[in-house]
């Protein structure tokens, strides 16, 4: 089997963790599979980094930026070399660049536009491990480029993807995926397999774990995910492609979002464009809307609500100040958050949504919004029920079973 | 004019430092020169991942040190390039490869084997000023290499004859090279200008500024070497070629091996090839040979003298021991010194050596053995006597005048 490995900054936080990973790695490989190992920077170097640059500029160029923080993954990659020739093995460490990972020319959040795999076919063929600084690629003009947030599991699927890998591991200090947030429900179950979509849904429990774009990647490259922890032998969670038996699973996991505000706005001019023009100028500003309901019109005035993050609330009151002509009412509201029920299952069953809210009525849990897709429904409820809604969710569909 | 700047480690060692830099390359650049400067790894940088290196290997893979060694300057590069933008001056940092100094495949001591200026060229033409990282390149794989100690002297003084460069400034904590050691001789003085010859010979006198490799490369392409502070605004000493009022210059400056051990070998059996013996077994053994003194032979037996570096003695005597069927005596002296006068000038002046046999003399200073080129005259002394005989030629050809 060819495996991908890749270690975020916790896992290789020290040279004792470094170690630690050269052994997992080693065993794996005599256990006869071709190993790729993406590794991060040891945690706190690409802070160290930014805030050296910081220290010359609040706002430093991003190609220099890329070139200095690139470092970080490249030193991991050496040490990681070092470390496993010891151990008796073969190694190769790589800069993306060498690894073949072509990016575009946007600098601190590059995308990767194509993988070269044949340097690293070459010396798995030749029966090294092969090691890849992550985060990290080269654009069309031999600059160095950082991909990101979670780049170097950007890096890790990516590879996985150009080399047809059988998996791509993804290690860090949380051994899986969970049916909800264990620090609210104690009784929330490690799962064994979610699918992508589930997956892209329940962001929020994986957000530890490794970031959407890479499971938007691994969705869009067939490349089988497995999250798992690099601090036990637990099995971790498999990230993968929907199943025929997952349909039985009516719902898999309970996700909250407390990051969220509500923009309610009342007694709207029912004028063709209004809602357009609101939302146009939301997004002028970059900001996300996430929910938007809007009522049924009755004489000549509509009712709006939507949400947005609540670091956006502030940007957003300002432009709906100046509709202030067309809407009658308004209020911001920060203390809500949105509870999210996620299972492909809920394709072939319906009734999914009423057992949610004849629960929460039962707890005397007021739902302020619902939106729905195919294996999704989301609620917005006043933020101190956050917890108790969960509980209650994560019960009520037997998920502690 | 077109300069290279260099800034050793401790030039660079902090970011206070690394602002420092900055003024001085931008204020060099403000008087109308294009500019490109050569960084080293902040101060201590290098140990330190050499230190974690060590921690997996005695012995660590030299391909995955260059990576690793590597991320030093390209660190101070990058965050020197945000520190100039923000002063509002346009720079690229860039690595060694991109830079293009192209290597052979001899990890952590390559030698560089050309240079393509383009890239650096198209930038300084467009105004820019180019940061490059020192002590790197990469080979003909695209493998990233070092070129050992020194090495950023190195990069410096070959991208100045690469771009021709009008001047090589090479920044560190010392202002200059002194005619002597100033601990040694409060009254040596700083060197307007030597020649390369000079320099090489006078190594120990300028071993804290640059090392001797780089000077033989810059007489190689013809570089003139300015050996400055970057602590200070002080005028540095030129190092250049020969010029022809250099001659009326009888003595340049004196310098002092203390890294000396003598090894005598009395009653030697004069047959043919013994000598040739004696110095291939050193040779074999990778021990380098300074001088060496052969007595003329009587009744069928000689002398022969030789110094070696103090730390290779143990080896040497090993060695000797071997012999012993052809030597007679034999003595191993560890309490010696070697000093030497070197000046272009001596050329044209007989009765150099005379005066500083005779100024010896009169200290009562025996002199133990002698070797001479064309611009310098090496005595080997007691080791007690290493101060009062620098002091003592200091001053009899006037160097603190």
């Amino acid at each position: 089997m060819l495996i991908v490995h890749k270690y975020g900054g916790t896992s290789v936080g020290s040279l004792e963790r470094i170690e630690s990973v050269a052994s997992r790695v080693a065993k794996a490989k005599k256990e006869g599979n071709d190993i790729v190992v993406v590794v991060s920077a040891m945690s706190g170097e690409t802070n160290k980094l930014t805030d050296y640059a910081k220290h010359f500029s609040d706002n430093p160029s991003k190609r220099e930026m890329d070139m200095l923080l690139s470092s970080g993954e490249i030193v991991t990659a050496s040490l990681l070399a070092i470390a496993l020739k010891e151990m008796g093995l073969d190694a190769i460490a790589m800069t993306g660049g060498q690894a073949g990972i072509k990016t575009d020319t946007f600098h601190t959040y590059a995308r990767i536009e194509s993988i070269d795999p044949t340097a690293m076919q070459n010396e798995l063929n030749s029966g090294k491990v092969v090691i890849v600084a992550g985060f990290q690629g080269v654009n069309s003009n031999g600059e160095i480029t950082t991909l990101g947030r979670g780049g170097s599991d950007l890096s890790a699927v990516a590879i996985a993807g150009a080399l047809k890998a059988d998996a791509c591991e993804i290690y860090s200090d949380v051994d899986g995926i969970y049916t909800t947030d264990p620090r609210i429900e104690p009784k929330a179950k490690k799962m064994d397999y979610i699918s992508y979509e589930e997956m892209l849904e329940l962001a929020s429990l994986g957000a530890k774990v490794l970031q959407n774009r890479s499971v938007e990647l691994a969705k869009k490259l067939k490349v089988k995910i497995v999250a798992k922890s690099s601090f036990s032998n637990a099995e971790g969670t498999v990230i993968g492609k929907e199943s025929g038996k997952m349909e039985a699973v009516l719902v898999s996991g309970i996700a909250l979002d407390r990051n969220q505000a509500r923009v309610s706005l009342r007694d709207v001019s029912d004028r063709p464009g209004i809602a357009a023009e609101i939302f146009t100028k939301l997004a002028e500003e970059q900001i996300n809307v996430d929910m938007i309901i809007q009522n049924a019109s009755s004489d000549g005035l509509t009712s709006l609500g939507f949400t947005v993050t609540q670091s956006e609330l502030a940007k957003a009151k300002e432009i709906i100040e100046n509709f202030d002509h067309d809407i009658g009412g308004k209020s911001f509201d920060n203390d809500i958050c949105k509870v999210s029920i996620v299972g492909v299952g809920m394709k072939s069953h319906s009734g999914v949504a009423a057992t949610a809210f004849s629960a929460l009525a039962k707890e005397n849990i007021n739902i302020e919004m619902i939106s729905t897709s195919e294996i999704k429904v989301s609620m917005i409820i006043a933020e101190k029920y956050a917890e108790l809604a969960v509980r209650t969710l994560h019960s009520i569909y037997e998920l502690d079973k």
